[in-house]
């Protein structure tokens, strides 16, 4: 089979909500069935729900019975194998319903997240995973993930800006075909640093990479005061008109997370961009908490798919 | 004469835009005279416009020729003078139009705001202002201010927590008649530090002090992960839906500041509380590049007006 053109989704951890997000939402968007193939196990499958239409469902070993919040080894290597799976068959995307990483180390894999499984399997000739954060064309890159607040500084290099700057641009001309895509560069301190008053990082690292950057032909801003630059931003997506940059660039976590889940909420969708297969996934985690009570909101999940089909 | 209901408007530096949006937004919001004292110059004041109510005027005397665009010392003295004379009246509120810290450091008078030249004419018996950004009953306050992020950390202290946020509490009771605000805390870290993995200081800083806090009456969350907590103040806030909290309270600039102007924007305040008087201000500066041209937008200084009439 050729699954080149097909959207494959994996239903993450069984013992979560996963299955029943995907369930969920396939049944609400009514994607055809030529468009996906399901990563799961009948079994998981049938304890979250009946799909109306007749998908491809590839088949991943799993003999233990659903526990519903129980966090598993079984479980763990079950979201592992169905990544493998997935990234196995080269399918065009991959929508990736929510694992624990508890359950994925418990079960022998340690990783710290499914980025990095997909990473593991996928890149090749020193490809690198980003993580994009995408509700419609509001798109956020982040330069720092899970770092402590007083260490983001120190991560915050030349050669960090140019790489991952280089690789979005990658992204923006390969996969949406927006040949000189306009970035937006929040400065890390605020007011810019204020010519050196706040914070020297502006002008002794970003300015001098963003120089290097814009050599290569890359249109970005100056760092400019967060605070301020996602106004327009902001209000744009919430007026439905086109955004001032194709893409944002913030500094650390929340600078970047705040202003798109503020306004999006369930609709920010968590992207991998950087290997040759796209990777989408919802903004939450597994709900153990509500598992197999029929109560997950797909909300995310049908954004995450969405981000493929159009 | 006795000031004490009234509100004294500065009109800040006599070449910027401060008697332009003035006179705007009192024509704007006709204003009643009897609630409105000006603390300007009506040399400074006809260079901008003309005001349609009869509003009194508490002269300031300033010599020059007013130079639209100009960073002088003459101006700078004028703006502090105007703050000076504001403090001695005791009116209700203060509303300052923008100065140039720079004219002022000019002028000779070493501040690094107007928050801080009416502390130093306001504050007694150990009274300290405070910063606290507004938008009809959205709130922030901040608990580091101009601060580079790099340390920021080093800044969040238990001491630092547990003052702050008691002064906040007085501002509630003394000001807005709220016995028991509720209280939302933005953890420093992503994911409030995930137990220790991405940072220490919720564990080893905040949750302690938190315990004082709580002991001594006051509502407040544990420190929360900030990219999620504002999701359901901002979409309160765009509904015109009651806040789920009184205050929020940010462990730096671009945390707070950045859900806050990013839904509403020009309509954000700036407001000083911790001292007798309760001062506002528009959240933007004295934009010589289009002093004197009569393109000055009023929108903030009309929000920072309605803060003290409503």
């Amino acid at each position: 089979m050729n699954y080149s053109n097909k959207i494959a989704i994996t239903t993450g951890d069984p013992n979560g909500i996963g299955a029943e997000i995907t369930i969920k939402a396939l049944n609400m968007l009514n994607v055809p069935p030529r468009d996906i193939v399901i990563i799961s196990n009948t079994k998981v499958l049938n304890a979250s729900g009946i799909l109306k239409n007749n998908y491809e469902i590839l088949e991943v070993d799993y003999s233990p019975n659903i526990r519903f919040g129980e966090i598993t080894a079984e479980a763990g290597d079950f979201s592992f194998r169905l990544l493998e799976k997935a990234c196995s068959i080269k399918p065009k995307y991959i929508v990736t319903a929510p694992t624990s990483k508890e359950a994925m180390n418990l079960g022998g894999h340690k990783f710290s997240g499914q980025t990095e499984v997909l990473e593991h399997f996928l890149a090749h000739n020193g490809q690198k995973a980003e993580m994009l954060f995408v509700s419609k064309d509001f798109r956020i890159l982040l330069l720092t993930r899970h770092v402590a607040l007083k260490d983001v500084s120190k991560k915050i290099t030349k050669e960090l800006l140019i790489e991952k700057i280089e690789r979005l641009r990658g992204y923006f001309q390969n996969r949406l075909y927006i040949n000189k895509p306009s970035f937006a560069l929040c400065a890390l301190n605020p007011h810019a640093g204020e010519n050196g008053l706040i914070g020297v990082e502006e002008d002794k690292i970003m300015l001098p990479a963003i120089e290097i950057i814009r050599n290569r032909g890359i249109n970005i801003t100056n760092p400019l005061p967060a605070d301020t630059l996602f106004i327009s931003g902001v209000q744009n997506y919430l007026n439905c008109e086109k955004m001032p940059y194709d893409c944002y660039i913030a500094c650390y976590h929340d600078q970047g997370l705040i202003p798109i889940k503020s306004v999006a909420s369930n609709k920010t969708v968590n992207m991998t961009i950087g290997l040759d297969i796209i990777r989408t996934s919802p903004s939450h985690g597994t709900a153990f908490d509500i598992a197999g009570k029929n109560m997950a909101n797909p909300e995310s999940m049908i954004e995450a798919i969405k981000c493929c089909l159009y």
